[in-house]
């Protein structure tokens, strides 16, 4: 067992408390190649978690888990122009087997459109095959420059749908609808508030037509992209050759839609989430919900059988419980506790054995609750539904008071600066996006389908000319 | 829609049976590139259950679910020189990435002892660290020369089990006991009986001190090696340096096991149970175990009505029933649920309305059954019982009906052509095991724990030398 570090202070300096509390809170290790991470167990479950609730969902919008392969041959990939050019730098590439030389290069999947258009060509010949509604849980890789643990590491795992329609309404409907899967599932089971809306075109998915996206506030207010829904339209089924016998019995090029979600969501959960103390799981997606501890258990056999037959009572009633009887002190084990972020701890002793009551804190708000042993199941879920409300609350509360909106570029740049998002008039075009960007090392994060505040200007800040059109600007992770 | 294909009757040509199935079962298309196939939403639901069932089991065990990188540095996979030399000719290899190459090179995974052998190492620093039994649900690699879906392709889905002990006797056992869960496993989920015992030397997994095996039996009698789990010694733990302080305050090198189970097991499930009408999925592990099927139901809304009741009543009952009310026949139907291998089929007409009744159709033997309307969710969950049972059953029959001893290399020619597994004394070595292989093609399976059959002679019916050490071959796949 490894000896806690010190948590460097999140107002002293954000990236080191990361760092410290991602470490102390055994979510992760370097891997043995640069850029790459472990998950260990306590990260794994609650991506298991994520996988397991999202795909929940999934399923009530008829979508079915299918697997492709991890390779791309060189032609393949080549199809697709400007998708192949937005991802060229980044992609992995197989040459030799055994130390032989191959006659065709391999690429590890980026993502997988260009696999899923060459499937979906034999899999669709009239209307009466449609819609195909298809998703894999699978690791890509992207050999990024910088890499951050979760936020951006070289290999990731993620979940991306690839969808075929036999008309266009039809698929843009489903884009629309991913989306608000994620922001529905984000809120419910991750307690993170999201800004929705539309990317510009210059922040769009290469290969899309417009990409729909749900973007996060964290506690240092830097945007995070938690997700994103992309209508493809025809542009990888014309390539790609993926025609349908129509209803009116022409040849038509399908409608395509991609959406995915990644483990950048638990940097998300740690960044949106954590303390001073550690990290905090929310209750609906923490693998453990419980820490039962025993008030010096050494020495009292009574509290030690009294605990067992509590932990039972709360694992009979579908709490995930785990009682801590390791001899460390405990001390020990509430910190060990609180820095692995279990929403609730629970602690016995023996005065508290003598009243019949146990103690339950709060690890969001370290809040102590004392209640009696008969109320224990019935305490705790009411405690673990208001931590799961709060911490959604207080994420809300931090998203929804941090937009300003900007008449001038040198109001812009001081709104950046503190830290803030700008939400502004904005009709500049990428090459703009660019200039702002380099200068303010802010991007577009979206046009919001719904303002979070009210806007006052109708000229844009950069251009001075007249636009309805409203953009969120941050900087991002 | 496609239309169904003929499917080639077992008995004719078993290799194409099995490729017309998988065809018309939809299981599987071929991917992109050569060796590799695509899990189409019936195989990969399979897969998805076994995953979910099996990993119930390992928790039962203590195992903890991680996740490790895609790519072994090729310093890494240097250091176990066995390991490396087993795996080398297999080895896809990354030598550049977006057009430039890069100084050391990255293999693919084929298996992860390297890489968690390099991650224990920071994990164990005393024996209060041990053990860790952990598992990753993963893709690997391997540029296998000929490829057979499910059975034999280049990448594949596994589950890799990674374990550190602080002695050899935890470690042993614990080698043993994941065998027991996956010959429980098969047993129970896929009805799949199995003969399981230790591999000879020349067979065992390169790296291990000693390799156990659960082999099934194909309907063409041919072996499938259904699932591993290796004892591994300080074979790793001592290049990659992993030891621990033990409870004498010494240092010593941990002791450590893998184990795992494959997507083949798709390609075992299909070929054990699948008949000439297609495959037959084992209820506990089907993702649909259903087809209700409406008779004449274009022409009868009050059938639709009643179907649409009884559905929701099966679905309420926790049975995975789906009700096909596409406007095809119902022959059309029957024959589509039959080739998808669904282990139950319900038929509702409109005599049956009249009587109150409804038809159960079981896939494995394709008897009628006519039961009442009311106790529709009571048949259905016994027959489903007695399917799983009943496969469990023919399977087991045909493993324990199939084993002959001999006393002769003629004798053992004789068998081998004639499709049985040989189960004799057998002291030869790997040498010998080469001669066998290339002259009848039968490699040794394993040397069983139980006998399925008595054992008469004491002499090995090749070297002719008295031997207590008896060894089962058989072709395999």
């Amino acid at each position: 067992m490894k000896k806690l570090d010190k948590i460097t202070p999140q107002n002293e300096d954000f990236a080191r408390w990361y760092t410290d509390v991602i470490k102390n809170g055994d979510l992760m290790a370097y891997g043995a190649s640069k850029g790459s991470i472990i998950f260990k167990p306590l990260s794994f479950g609650i991506w298991d978690n994520i996988r397991l609730a999202l795909d929940k969902k999934f399923k009530t919008k008829n979508v079915q888990n299918v697997y492709l392969p991890l390779l791309i041959p060189e032609s393949l990939l080549q199809k697709e122009k400007d998708h192949l050019e937005g991802f060229n730098p980044e992609l992995a590439t197989i040459t030799e087997v055994g130390g032989k030389k191959l006659n065709e290069k391999f690429y590890i999947r980026p993502t997988s459109e260009t696999l899923f258009g060459d499937f979906f060509k034999n899999e669709i010949e009239s209307h009466n095959d449609l819609p195909l509604i298809y998703n894999q849980w699978v690791n890509v890789l992207r050999w990024e420059k910088t890499t951050n643990p979760f936020l951006r590491t070289r290999e990731f795992l993620w979940q991306e749908g690839h969808t075929m329609h036999a008309n266009s309404l039809e698929a843009i409907t489903l884009t629309k609808e991913m989306l608000k899967v994620y922001e529905d599932f984000l809120k419910e089971y991750l307690a993170l508030p999201v800004l929705s809306g539309q990317k510009t075109e210059h922040e769009k998915f290469s290969g899309a037509e417009f990409t729909l996206t749900v973007e996060a506030m964290m506690k240092d207010k830097k945007a995070l992209q938690a997700g994103t829904s992309h209508y493809l339209g025809q542009n990888f089924t014309k390539p790609f050759n993926i025609s349908f016998k129509n209803k009116d019995n022409q040849q038509e090029f399908a409608y395509g839609t991609s959406w995915g979600v990644s483990t950048r969501l638990l940097g998300a959960l740690i960044m949106t989430h954590g303390d001073d103390r550690g990290i905090i799981i929310p209750p609906k997606i923490a693998p453990t919900q419980i820490d039962f501890i025993e008030l010096f258990a050494n020495k009292n056999e009574s509290i030690h059988l009294k605990a067992k037959e509590l932990v039972n009572q709360l694992l009979e009633n579908d709490l995930l419980v785990k009682l801590d009887d390791s001899d460390k002190g405990p001390g020990f084990k509430a910190a060990n506790s609180e820095i692995h972020g279990t929403p609730l701890r629970i602690e016995l002793g023996p005065k508290d054995l003598e009243n019949n009551n146990v103690v339950l804190i709060r690890r969001d708000t370290l809040e102590r609750k004392v209640v009696a042993i008969d109320d224990i199941v019935k305490e705790a879920k009411n405690l673990l539904n208001d931590i799961q409300e709060n911490l959604y609350n207080k994420a809300k509360e931090r998203l929804n008071s941090n937009f300003v909106e900007v008449s001038t570029y040198e109001e812009f740049k001081e709104v950046i600066a503190s830290g803030k998002w700008v939400l502004a008039p904005f009709d500049g075009d990428g090459e703009i996006e660019k200039i702002i960007k380099e200068e303010t090392g802010a991007t577009t994060r979206c046009i919001p389908f719904q303002l979070p505040i009210e806007i006052k200007n109708d000229k844009c800040f950069y251009t001075k000319k007249k636009t309805n059109r409203f953009v969120a600007f941050a900087k991002a992770y």
